[in-house]
């Protein structure tokens, strides 16, 4: 452990000789297994690319150069070399963010951990250079094989091959898998690449350069440079990739550190685009993580660095798995009820299902483009698809939700996972977007269960509707206990009553509106309520789109309504409510919570709940506060809303 | 004109001989001149497939076989051949819609008419049957090379590639052009395609198995059909497709009838994935539209059907064309300004910027995600592109609007283009969504100009921004007369004042919020309350979002707050501005008007206003109604909302 230590900024990597890369390979992994076994994060990528992610530093020249990673949560590496080895508080408030973070690093450019995007930033970095005439600024890729099943990169690939003389130098990161192995045509083309004599033929050719390489502080790649008989025989079109007119270079030993350097040397020095096709081993060096056939560690929990067992097993149930059982459940019962995911079957909870039926799974790869539209097809044919995805995951097929499956009125059930606050894997995973968004699409019927048994119940009614797509989202991590109604009105669940309120008693001061996994945390309210001797009915409209028809009239036997949602507050369902409330004429003041409408740092879920005053106790605060100023004011005026109620 | 008035449905085409299919496609070209040019519509691309949608439906049986057009504007000639020859109302109320419409007839499954979506609905419905075990319905779907390089077109053929023993045709009617032509290093590699020796070998093979059919009624098919030795021939991998694993049939004259048919017939015997390769030319048979070197007619008005011209020269200037002279004012002020287009130049009126700054101008391809993921990159690298877009297409890049270009604070100008009701393109062309959608993105500012003054300001002050994306959005047509303000509130134009209101003066009732296009409207809904007794404020904010700060204060002093607004009711401007209120503890009624969030019937845009009741005297009405009632109850009450504005 004594190189690593010495390695402050990329530039210190240049004087190491090829035994030193070697031995620091090695302490990289060992840091590796140590710190993200103790905080959890992508163990299995980042074993995969610690040869790669030296090469790209020794080669290319950050800052000015722009190394660009795509989805970036194998960018632990990148991050180690460029200054950042402190791991303590990883993932958590002032620690590193699991990803490239331009607040870190000079070093990082692109924070984005949704996945497919980084050709496209490549491509506008290029454009940039070529027309400001930088052409000493080099751009640089990294995109994984999985990725590349992702419609963006597709349409950046056809944009680059397009330009001929502006360089760009993507890699291709190839383990052959995303979360799982990568599927589609691609995969297999990439495969066949992978096997083809001129992979064996390169690394002997490689090695023979290497041979007459001078050791010690002499590039490997001046010694390339001068072959140029050499160059000419690698940088051959190949190809899928020949065909759109790019050139490629591979398949290169990914954890064979001279050849890595040779041939991204030779790229850096092309004057166009070109695709460098790397074969790494995702989990590299760890011997847990190679020997587990799911997933190879993509993404681990606190472990044992020795074993690679959890520390903890998990005590309770997760939402995930209540919804893998209940799939599991309806695809007994219906022949017609299929299941979609975009190459993450695991995370979801689907692999009970794709066991029980695996011709009705249909893993489409990174393309939740193709898992909305083709779900449409499906539901056209006769089927009932559910496609199960992250909530923010789910941006990326907007526009075929809108225009595929609603204005055709296909039954398709959307089952979003890791909404709401998800916290550690910061901004772009926080599932804040989705039940604003989801608002404007018309048909759309959306619910959000607060328990396990809602889960089950939802997830079924919402299987059923075959005439619109249906949404069914909740949160990451364990389910909370059971939230037992103790009422309904008109199909919304009462989850409580103040003292002495209700039917044929008195009315409540406040009607809470409860969205989802917030329940409990709206229990607490009413009793923090209770205590300022403040009234309350607490309710779940379970579905909350469309806008239960009985709310405005509940909602006008209170003198305030408060909706709690776990969802970005600007066109939520508290703004969606407030505009039912106008539609029937009930101007009953409204106060909505829920998220502020910002990008999130990374930090814990409870932390961040406490930081933007998504909690009990802050709610409270400020309801206690409103009723007390409009108590003051009913002193000289009445407790009517100017506009009466319609009925 | 005798054939096709016997053409009722797709089986009266089986007993027609060549002779009478080549006359029948005759026909087919002078309807659709004669028909298209009094009403408008997409020519080019309809006059370009006549042959090819005979076939289609003389080698499939719909409906039982399903066949697809992406995008839609291209089936005309299928609606013809399916019972739809009245053409009197085209794309106007109760008129026959511009799209495929499942309203219309059983023969249409899809009518999106956003591009690239056809594939991933077949991979649904191929899907669907191989599990249903229906192996004798067909699935066919004809694609544009245009749509060829949006991202979802990718992402379908990588799924469908992967189930080898999974049937479904793949037509790419390749004619070298979406609106402009085809870009990309796919455009290349099909231009390559085109002219290999393999087409002309084909062609005279083609024509020598057709020289052997019998003439009449014997259906060509049959006797290639039997030549097993050309069938074998003919479907042989090629290029990019076979890197893929797709068998690949091509490339077909496809204005041969006989040669289409034999590979359509060949394709739909084949077990697995297949791709049909058939070359047309946009605008066939029509002399104004093959000499149109712009777009070949892709989307005429009305226009005087021998000679293509326009019955009528535009009087006055458009939203497009204010936007097109901005844009190259701003470009000669600035050098880094650079243009992005996804395959419209001509439409979003570039064509000046891109005659006077041919490098800074991109066009990437029907491919929105690209337009903003390298819009986001070209930012990163120090300029500032504006990406001019319909705004209905706008939600393809949803996810990259708010990860790629907000969440890295780039600043980006995103020009929206036919924003609100656009009238008989229908529901798919409203841009109805984006002042919804947007809200959510943190950090982004919209602006909504209300007359060509306004875009050519807003434009200016977009640009101007260079840490988060800015969107400028305005209308479809005509731009109205200039709406001068008349003063200023923190930043808002006031447009009108009640006689004997402002400041200093009494209050005026209402407090009328303006937005974009609609200000003429709202002029004279102030002026129809006035003559209700309704004193009111019109005001346009001018930057939708955020909500100008001086609003909520101004809202308080007023009895009623009534928003109008271009765009879909659910979460728009007004909702925004009626969280503000509540957000400031302003309680004053609020009543949002816009767009009912349903999907829009086609019919003139006026027609459309009337429906949904977006007019000056509908508006008055509610108003009035609200008011009157407001004014009853306030005898028994006071004149305030419950909770007391702060400050």
């Amino acid at each position: 452990m004594g190189l690593l230590t010495r390695i402050r900024g990329p530039r210190d990597l240049d004087r190491l000789s090829s035994e030193q890369l070697a031995a620091l390979a090695d302490e990289i992994r060992d840091f590796l297994v140590e710190e993200v076994s103790r905080t959890g994060g992508h163990l299995g990528p980042n074993l995969g690319v610690v040869e790669l992610t030296i090469a790209l530093h020794r080669v290319f020249r950050s800052p000015r150069d722009k190394i660009l990673f795509d989805t970036g949560h194998q960018s632990y590496v990148h991050k180690i070399l460029t200054g950042r080895q402190d791991f303590a508080c990883f993932k958590d408030k002032g620690g590193l963010s699991g990803y490239p973070s331009r607040a870190e690093s000079e070093h990082d450019v692109i924070e984005n951990s949704h996945a497919s995007t980084v050709l496209g930033y490549a491509d506008g970095l290029a454009k940039a250079n070529q027309l400001r005439g930088r052409t000493d600024h080099k751009v640089v890729a990294v995109i994984g094989d999985g990725a590349l099943t992702g419609g963006m990169a597709w349409e950046a690939m056809n944009n680059i091959a397009a330009a001929k003389d502006r360089p760009l130098v993507m890699v291709v990161n190839d383990n052959g898998r995303s979360y799982q192995p990568t599927i589609g045509g691609l995969a297999n083309h990439l495969a066949t690449l992978r096997t083809t004599q001129g992979y064996e033929k390169f690394l002997s050719w490689g090695k023979q350069v290497l041979g007459r390489t001078p050791a010690l502080g002499q590039p490997i790649y001046e010694a390339l440079h001068g072959a140029k008989k050499g160059l000419k025989d690698f940088i051959a079109p190949q190809g899928l990739f020949e065909d759109l007119g790019l050139k490629y270079i591979g398949p290169i030993d990914g954890h064979d550190q001279g050849a890595l350097e040779s041939a991204l040397q030779a790229a850096s020095t092309f004057g166009g685009p070109v695709i460098v096709h790397v074969i790494t081993e995702k989990g590299r060096g760890y011997e847990p993580a190679r020997r587990d056939e799911a997933d190879q560690f993509h993404q681990v929990g606190v472990i044992h660095p020795d074993t690679g067992l959890p520390v903890e097993q998990a005590k309770a149930r997760s939402w995930t798995s209540v919804f893998g059982d209940a799939m599991v459940e309806l695809g007994d019962e219906r022949q017609d009820i299929v299941a979609i995911t975009a190459a993450m079957m695991l995370p979801l909870g689907l692999k009970k299902f794709a066991e029980r039926f695996p011709e009705r799974i249909f893993d489409v790869g990174i393309a939740e483009q193709h898992a909305a539209v083709s779900a449409a097809g499906l539901a056209s044919g006769g089927l009932h698809p559910v496609f199960a995805v992250y909530a923010t995951f789910l941006n990326r097929a907007f526009d075929q939700v809108l225009m595929d499956v609603a204005l055709h009125k296909c039954g398709v059930t959307f089952a979003l996972d890791r909404a709401g606050v998800t916290g550690t894997d910061g901004a772009s995973h926080n599932g804040m977007w989705d039940m604003s968004i989801l608002q404007v699409v018309p048909g759309l019927r959306l619910a959000a269960p607060r328990d396990a048994e809602q889960v089950r119940l939802q997830l079924r009614e919402a299987v059923e509707v075959e005439d619109a797509p249906t949404v069914v989202r909740y949160s990451k991590g364990t389910v909370g206990p059971a939230v037992p109604a103790v009422g309904t009105v008109n199909g919304m669940d009462v989850l409580r009553r103040s003292a002495g309120t209700g039917e044929g008693l008195a009315r409540a001061d406040v009607l809470v509106v409860s969205i989802g996994a917030l329940a409990p945390m709206c229990l607490e309210l009413a009793e923090r309520l209770d205590e300022q001797g403040i009234s309350s009915t607490v309710i779940d409209p379970r579905w909350v789109k469309p806008v239960n028809e009985g709310l405005p009239g509940l909602a006008a036997e209170h003198r305030l309504v408060v909706t709690v949602e776990d969802n970005g507050r600007v066109g939520g369902v508290g703004s969606t409510i407030a505009q039912a409330l106008r539609d029937a004429d009930v101007d009953v003041p409204l106060r909505d919570f829920g998220i502020p409408q910002r990008f999130l740092q990374h930090a814990k879920r409870a932390t961040v709940l406490e930081e933007i005053g998504l909690t009990a106790p802050e709610v409270a605060r400020s309801v206690t506060a409103l009723i007390a100023k409009m108590d003051a004011h009913a002193d000289t005026s009445v407790e009517r809303a100017e506009v009466p109620a319609e009925g």
